[in-house]
């Protein structure tokens, strides 16, 4: 479980990973490997359709690796989240040392795998950890497909209202209206939820579950709101999907479209966004109230993400509520830290992956893509101009998040579907570099 | 103290360090690193006289800094060695990490340090960190001096046998004699020593500190026969130098001249050991005894190097007395592994440096120069080929252990100026393409 230390070689732990050879060509035949995130893996498994369809063509295995302490892979089992002196072992530069041993692993277990060049793929944090295997591991893998990886979201290295901006930028592509009822809304919710009849009245009106009695169900409300606008953003594809939440085509034109009137009056504001709301919470009309209180139903793992952003992956947002329609909320760093302490008795450590991954500052890697879709506000802190040669940045005007690692559908837009031929062209160039470099043995 | 883990975040410890200013040019000069190894940091600092040779012709800031668990920077203390829970953060992975931290840190506590690129140089271990640490954090460092490195000395990436064959050629070189009385050295001692006679015999004939009594003496002899040809070799500089001991010029070539007469008869062979063995031991004519049974009198620390070398800088050596000269030994991992973890309750993981650096698998590394001198036996594990453009091996075929790191002398053979020449030139291409990379910011 320590890759770093030699305290407690003997303590291991199960790790997950998913397998298909249904395509592999054995000699030599690639590895694809996903460098699993935040979440159980069977999650990037389905929406990761990308890795599955260019598979025959490469003749490319199939690989699937869950992150530690997330789905199944959780060391020390029940009581891994309960005490730092078990999760003081989530880090990302942990997770990239399993991921090379069990590639390590793997090449000697498959038959002939010995021979086969590695092409890591990831999206979001995924996608970070796959550039990163590239940048700490390239004996390891050939080359890296990262889809949406916000590998600069650190302080010092992006303006932390950018992420906000980018969220409300795609908002503003399908309304204006829409932008400005959102922007209204929180004082609107401020100033309905300022007396127990309001409370009453909003709790009714937007059918909530628990209704508001206290400040801070108001402002879990509020958080609640944010997280939703910036979901829809990132998940804001072009046909029906069920990412973060199951969702019609266009989530952002499907939420705007209802959101039309704009009022001063306040509950004439939260009679409108409820509308919207409507679309995001009850798509599949079998909601029968919004439960703003508990985690978003993702299958992302936000405890655990919790945890590691509370240690490492330290990510500074902030909204001012003008050039963006969030409620005003400066980055707070010290409040920040207190709470991380409070619930993990760890303190956030803003600077360290700038320090060991070096954020946008990689004129020596090679062999990376970084694409990135501009609806999408992680992309933010991604990388969006080439770096050199070989490490290349891939921009998807039309993308959400890491729209091109799913399967093609019907309604992509041209950008993505270029965006898939550049992985597939550059794939090729790894997999020749990596045959120039380590030819097959010859048959006698 | 852990940079990989999140669970001790408070437990620090104090890293020691040596600057040396004096030449540095505050408009972007570049800094000299020398990362550290298995010693005390002045050790390294005053056997490295190339760093301050070149410092004023590149207006650099010149640093040494101390390994961990190594001199004064010990983790904890007295308690650092003294139990698992304190000395398992012993690792290069650690101590690269170290260094990058430090790096940060000066680049910040350095006014106008910002602007600095780093050069990092080590020999040895040292030499290992200093590639590993360009591999590892391109981020933090530009190039990197890797003197008589030996990347690639684990298990399957080089013969076991290797190392002992150089040894004995840098012996051959000399005389032929002298390579077979060592050779047949140890069957001498065998059977002199076999009756209590021989032993009494044999401790008188060479002055041993500690008669031989038992069978673990006469062992602890042999082994330290062994690490006295290995060091000589190891040592072999054209000038008196005092590195693992206070030696003559050539101290091969002094070792072997009064090594001539060969005869069967064993005593006679001892009898011309002990004449060679003399010029080391007692080249300062000081020594009352010859003392085998102490540890090496070195500077290195052999005590935190056997750590080391139980959990992770595994290397496999052997001899089979034919292409060497020394007792055929055949390398046991079994037998290696009992003896670790009965001394420090760990268990070596050979594989391990592999997985995490490459060996000599670095084809996408960057701005690297190996050296290697061809008396040195440590060159069996190094990069003795060009990798790429820029991760280059230099061969210095008169040079013994990290030669070109040393202060230039009169009696340097021709291959070793060129060396340092090689590595002037190639620190300035690095330090261009850095200020090409990174403009220093115009003045107004």
């Amino acid at each position: 479980v320590d890759h770093f230390n030699y305290g407690i070689q003997s303590k291991m732990f199960m790790q997950k990973y998913l397998v298909n050879t249904d395509y592999w060509n054995r000699t030599g035949g690639p590895i694809f490997f996903y460098t699993g995130n935040e979440g159980a893996i069977e999650l990037f498994a389905q929406n990761t359709g990308f890795m599955f369809e260019i598979a025959p063509q490469f003749g490319a295995m199939v690989v699937f690796a869950e992150h530690r302490f997330y789905g199944s892979s959780i060391p020390f089992g029940k009581k891994g989240y309960t005490h730092k002196q078990y999760y003081q072992y989530q880090s990302s530069m942990q997770a990239l040392a399993d991921y090379a041993e069990l590639i390590t692993f793997m090449k000697q277990q498959y038959e002939h795998a010995e021979h086969s060049p590695v092409v890591v793929f990831g999206g979001s944090y995924g996608g970070m950890l796959a550039a990163w295997m590239r940048i700490k591991y390239p004996n390891i893998v050939q080359g890296a497909i990262a889809a949406s990886a916000p590998v600069a979201q650190f302080t010092g290295l992006t303006p932390c209202n950018k992420f906000s901006e980018i969220v409300t930028s795609t908002f503003a592509k399908e309304s204006k209206e829409c932008v400005t009822i959102i922007r209204k809304s929180w004082a609107a919710i401020d100033s309905v939820a300022a007396t127990a009849k309001g409370r009453e009245w909003l709790s009714k009106e937007w059918k909530l579950c628990s209704p508001l009695v206290s400040k801070e169900n108001v402002t879990a409300l509020k958080d609640y709101l944010s997280d939703v606008w910036v979901n829809l953003a990132m998940a804001d594809y072009p046909y029906m999907a069920n990412f973060l939440a199951p969702l019609p085509a266009y989530p952002v034109m499907a939420v705007c479209q209802p959101m039309k009137l704009y009022r001063d009056a306040p509950q004439t504001i939260l009679q409108e966004v409820f509308k919207g709301l409507s679309v995001y919470f009850n798509y599949t009309t079998t909601a029968k109230c919004l439960q703003y209180k508990d985690a978003m139903p993702t299958s992302l793992d936000d405890n655990g993400w919790d945890l590691q952003s509370c240690t490492e992956m330290v990510m500074p947002l902030c909204s001012d509520g003008k050039k963006d329609f969030f409620e005003p909320k400066p980055w707070d760093m010290k409040k920040f830290d207190e709470a991380c302490y409070k619930r993990w008795a760890v303190h956030p450590e803003a600077k360290k992956m700038e320090m060991i991954y070096g954020g946008r500052n990689i004129p020596s890697a090679s062999n990376i893509i970084f694409s990135n879709g501009l609806l999408d506000p992680w992309s933010s802190g991604g990388i969006v101009e080439d770096v050199n040669d070989s490490v290349l940045a891939v921009i998807i005007p039309e993308g959400a998040h890491h729209l091109d690692l799913r399967s093609s559908e019907r309604a992509d837009p041209q950008s993505v579907i270029e965006a898939r031929t550049i992985h597939k062209e550059n794939i090729n160039k790894w997999i020749s570099q990596y045959r120039r470099e380590n030819p097959l043995p010859k048959k006698n």
